[in-house]
């Protein structure tokens, strides 16, 4: 009997969670790029509208989602949860698996959620236009939807590999009248910098954020807008949380592991913060952090301070990171390819809140293969590695006889990747892991994260 | 403020309605492709199980949802109704617009509203293997999906232009197991007399159902499939406009204009039917189908007695037909491309109890934009076709300063169909309405339907 939790209208949440309130240590600060100072509200005002870089800093535990943003997000949500018991007999665990659906919404994501409350805070405060950088398009196409939801204009640097071998997404996002730019390019002087010293480039997302930063800092009326990370983004997803904890509550249900998919760190966030505030004060659960083996940030990374773009723009972040140079191979099929991490995610991991985890890509796609012929729905390429790892918890439990509930994210749905469940049918799909030289390479002359004052 | 009626799990219905209690008319009789007399249940007996055949020929209004089959559904059902209130607002009309979605189910169309209780009846019957025909793919990556939640085999012929140019949804059946044939094959004794006399035909649904039907008609342990058109699979979508009965009770509204895109009908009846037994028994409200120009079965077809394929191996049915040999141009993006129409719409149109319009593609696709552009969600090229008929009936509101409630259904989302749009946006897109001679041609040496007994 399937087994369904759904919410109405009414019980959507009307707040966001904010983890700073609860933190056993307090986020590290950003410092300026070039005084290597704290950074301040200041530094952050070219980019950013006021509201967002309040909420960057804000302990207050709860942050009121305004009427509008509440109202763009009727439009899709409350998301389903769903409990997978055809997964649980095929896989014959003794575990619960309850899964939250983010792909409902209209670009297929869990993006829309930060899109729309970003781009209606630089609407009321008279921003004309956002700037922002995509990898695989899922960000870039929220962000359109968002910005023509608001009424403000819209551009867009893509990676240049998934500019050319992914069009679909591009086109989603001229359908929102976005204007796409294959990065790195010669818009920008960053673009040229770069195209100068690689002219083959496949581009990455450091560098197609320094593109953006770059448009936005250079012109009064533009704004920049980053898809993960930060604080605020984080804190935007937690409606994914918040619901489900809701969704839990109706299935006389608690979770005693939580797994999330971890590319910058948002959808993995904004699923499992509300529940971690209950760990914070005392209550048993694990949080597992499934990231892709090509791009092991948080397994592999350094803790350390470093830009969030690879020209080295913005102020320099204490995160787990793969080093600003990372280009991440042009054969992994999905996002989840960021060289940094949330440094919200990077402090929970030090104060081992939180577990990391790795796995390479054709393992992952056969759990998400197996997800599908279940459950019914295809995953993303990136929500692959946290089934993945869910899996392999719900065989644990299996072969220890426990009967534990496991909960996750599934951040969206793979309609627009049909192309890697291909070349993963058709056995064309390599693995790729990174080594350890290529990984001491980009690591090189990173500074160590001060210890907070 | 947005509107969006959410039913809970308890509020989906348990029966399916079925029109055939109601018409004013009953329906002409299917006749024995050899015999031409009245097909009795054991002409179908090689194709359908028996408990589909029933339902075909059932007078009972309400039909009981079996509880598997009510199961597969709550994976993504009941779908939500919102209401449209930025496209209202950016067409200044007076009427009100909500729109049904069923775009969130795992292929991202309603089709899977009767392959699954189609896959369910099969194997309930001992069935290990149905065939079936697909041409943009969305009811052949239905039936796979449905297929493999009951455990059959499924075959897919695909018509051969959509396997060629659109591998997305071709993927999305293997991702469920299917095998899939580009249509006309040479693995069936259809194909191959299709391919001696027209080796380089873009193939048509026409000639996919003949080649799944000559295979299901050859072994024992396969069995037919029709994604629409008959009377069964009109009836298991008649769940949509019974749910969206519910939500215009919650909305404290009722529909005075109910609008469908057509194709073979299924989607249309599926929405429309609850509501026109209220017509029938006196209710005024006006129903209309809108189809594409490109292939404009009710408004410009005969209605006759012809075959549901190309080759001539179906019972001949009565209903509205371009002429079974119809090869719809290969330049219409969408679905919606078969010679016939569902006999029980036919009759009804014949009853003036429906309404039909046909519209060219770029203007079905510049309505769709608008649609994206103020509701959010992309919609298939098919309902492309529903918006631009709903759009010209807001506008006569407005013109005429009418308070009019316009309900329809979107029956899918277009994230597979975005080189459509690609096409669209760049001026690619050509239109293409079918011409006098063309018709005549098709037409030619169809019978006249015979008055009822």
């Amino acid at each position: 009997m399937t087994k369904k939790f759904i919410l109405t209208e009414n019980n959507m949440p009307d707040k966001w969670y904010n983890i700073q309130a609860d933190m056993p240590n307090p986020l590290k600060p950003a410092l300026h790029p070039g005084t290597k100072l704290p950074a301040g509200p200041e530094d952050f005002a070219p980019l950013f509208p006021m509201e967002l870089i309040k909420q960057e800093v804000s302990k207050e535990r709860w942050i009121q989602i305004p009427d509008p943003v509440r109202d763009a997000y009727l439009l899709w949500r409350p998301t389903p949860m769903i409990r997978a018991l055809a997964l649980e007999k095929a896989l014959g665990t003794t575990a619960k698996i309850y899964y939250k659906y983010e792909g409902t919404s209209p670009t297929g994501s869990h993006k829309p959620n930060t899109a729309i409350p970003q781009a209606y805070y630089n609407k009321q405060e008279g921003v004309k236009k956002l700037a922002t950088e995509t990898g695989a398009g899922q960000w870039g196409s929220s962000l359109a939807f968002a910005c023509q939801h608001f009424g403000l204009e819209c551009t867009v640097f893509m990676v240049k590999v998934s500019f050319e071998q992914k069009p679909y997404r591009k086109n989603l996002m001229e359908i929102f009248k976005a204007k796409v730019i294959a990065s790195p390019s010669t818009t920008t002087e960053a673009g040229k910098k770069i195209l100068a010293q690689f002219p083959d480039t496949p581009g990455s997302l450091g560098i197609a954020i320094s593109e953006a930063v770059e448009v936005a800092a250079k012109d009064g009326d533009t704004r920049y807008s980053l898809g993960s990370v930060l604080n605020h983004v984080l804190m935007h997803q937690t409606i994914i949380g918040l619901e489900a904890e809701k969704q839990f509550e109706m299935a006389d249900d608690y979770p005693d592991i939580l797994v999330g998919c971890f590319g910058g760190g948002s959808n993995f966030a904004g699923y499992t913060f509300p529940f971690l505030r209950h760990k914070i004060a005392g209550k048993k659960m694990r949080i597992i952090a499934s990231e892709p083996a090509a791009c092991p940030t948080l397994t592999r990374g350094k803790f350390a301070y470093d830009f969030g773009d690879t020209v080295g723009m913005t102020p320099l972040m204490p995160m787990h990171t793969l080093g600003r140079g990372f280009v991440p191979s042009s054969i992994h099929a999905g996002g989840l390819r960021y060289h940094g991490a949330a440094p919200l995610c990077s402090q929970l991991l030090q104060d081992k809140l939180i577990e990391a985890v790795a796995y390479k890509q054709k393992e992952c796609f056969e759990s998400a293969l197996l997800f599908a012929r279940t459950e019914g729905i295809v995953p993303a390429p990136e929500a692959s590695h946290v089934i993945h790892a869910v899996i392999k918890e719900a065989l644990k439990c299996k072969a220890a006889g426990e009967k534990k509930t496991i909960g996750f994210n599934l951040c969206g749905h793979g309609h627009f990747d049909m192309s890697a469940y291909d070349a993963y049918l058709s056995g064309k799909m390599q693995d790729y892991e990174m080594s350890d030289e290529e990984l001491k390479k980009n690591l090189a002359d990173l500074p160590p994260v001060p210890m907070p004052a």
